[in-house]
């Protein structure tokens, strides 16, 4: 059963004036958590603050802390954790109130069987017709305004699992709700995140894990052509881990990858951070 | 005093797990009454549902036009309304359900003094930094994720009424929450909104008066450095009608404009619409 805590207190409601729900006024964070405790925390807790500095959003994170404690010991050992920061209600129109009260909204959800994959199996994915937003401005904080990436998870269905973002010049960006590496002529790579997209806390955390093995990985421009070309293709996120694509729809065209080394790499970064650091 | 009303019934709260909370996943409209009547009315009603359509929410239209109706029967004969549809609740994550519960929610607030302009006067305004986020395939529908509006609105205050915003390629584009004509070189101009913005309800209606009075409006790409030469620059939308700038601050320079009788006849077709019509 799901469950959820609004400032500490068990609730299943909010005011139709908080802002999150009139503006999408707020920041977010969705996470993993295994044997009771977060992955990545430390990670998701900074992308959190540094997006409510942005925002001006006063949070108290010495209660967020403690709340989120409360929830993980209330609940299964394993599942899903999602922190809402709320600027709350107030103010004039889009105009943040002189005085602000954040709200805090965590909520539980036990885990979710259809996101593991079998061993050694990738999904099929799509590329989706849907442009992301581009703002270069944003791209550093994971805010409430998803519209794109509901749009664009409406393109996809049951059998394919993941969608391609581009933005409307034509370059690759994300999934819906991941960021992508592919290895393009023997290079590892994934799309630079300058125009549009989100700086994923996974996407960082295997930037980092190749970096200490000595696998430069490239930050660039990628286009849809290269999708064609590409050896390997790889969606990651904080939640599902790394999920290999085996099939990737581009309009009537499918292209097939194998999974390889390197998407098999970052699956056992992964299980580090998923097991080993706990 | 504010009421609202959700599908129908007096409600102050809806559920955490309602996809407007959580992504910004609807559409909304706001709209002054005046005399117990919603000022182009039509035209929300059409936008509105647009927005419906592109997102594939199911709204129950002859509910909505019941329950706006019994909003305003409740309420003072002169005001604000704001119809929110949200998709509702369910889901997995970011992909919509099948089974959609759409929530419709009313808004009634009293007419607040600060939005009438003296007689003549007109207001200051300033250049935004923040960014709008592009992205062509949104322009025509008020969807709920205006977090670029909120940031923007932070940066004026209680003497700056209004700011003017732009893309990162220096680009303006419109207000924080109105759209902006101006008088170049003897033409009445307005942004083009074919990369970002919202196509405003009071701007098409002033596009359609000016196009039966025989003034042309161009509507193209405009730059910064064109503020600084126009001689007439005004804001408009449906709430506040059309408020000339008499001043505009560009980082630390300040470009004075004045009335002029483009604004002039903005206002008088913003009054027939207020008055006449209804």
């Amino acid at each position: 059963m799901s469950t959820s805590l609004i400032n500490g207190a068990s609730a299943t409601v909010i005011p139709i004036s908080d802002r999150a729900f009139q503006y999408g006024d707020g920041v977010f964070e969705t996470l993993r958590i295994v044997n009771g405790r977060a992955t990545l925390w430390e990670q998701h807790r900074r992308r959190l603050l540094a997006g409510c500095r942005f925002l001006q959003i006063a949070v108290d994170e010495i209660s967020l802390a403690q709340e989120f404690q409360q929830l993980l010991a209330g609940n299964a050992p394993n599942g899903i954790a999602k922190i809402l920061i709320s600027r709350g209600s107030g103010g004039r129109g889009y105009q943040p109130p002189a005085q602000e009260a954040p709200q805090r909204i965590l909520q539980f959800h036990p885990w979710p069987d259809n996101l593991d994959l079998p061993a050694g199996q990738g999904i099929r994915a799509r590329l989706c017709k849907h442009p992301l937003s581009r703002n270069p401005a944003l791209t550093r904080y994971k805010h409430l305004c998803r519209l794109d990436q509901v749009i664009a998870s409406a393109e996809l269905n049951g059998d394919i699992r993941e969608g391609v973002m581009q933005i409307d010049s034509g370059q690759v960006i994300e999934g819906t709700r991941s960021n992508l590496f592919l290895v393009v002529e023997g290079r590892l790579t994934t799309p630079a995140l300058t125009e549009a997209g989100i700086h994923g806390v996974m996407r960082e955390y295997l930037l980092q894990q190749f970096a200490s093995a000595g696998v430069t990985v490239d930050e660039r421009a990628v286009t849809v052509s290269e999708l064609q070309n590409a050896q390997e293709l790889f969606f990651c996120n904080s939640v599902f881990g790394v999920w290999p694509v085996t099939e990737l729809e581009l309009g009537k065209q499918v292209v097939r990858y194998t999974i390889g080394p390197r998407a098999l790499e970052a699956g056992s970064y992964v299980e580090d951070a998923f097991h080993k650091q706990n």
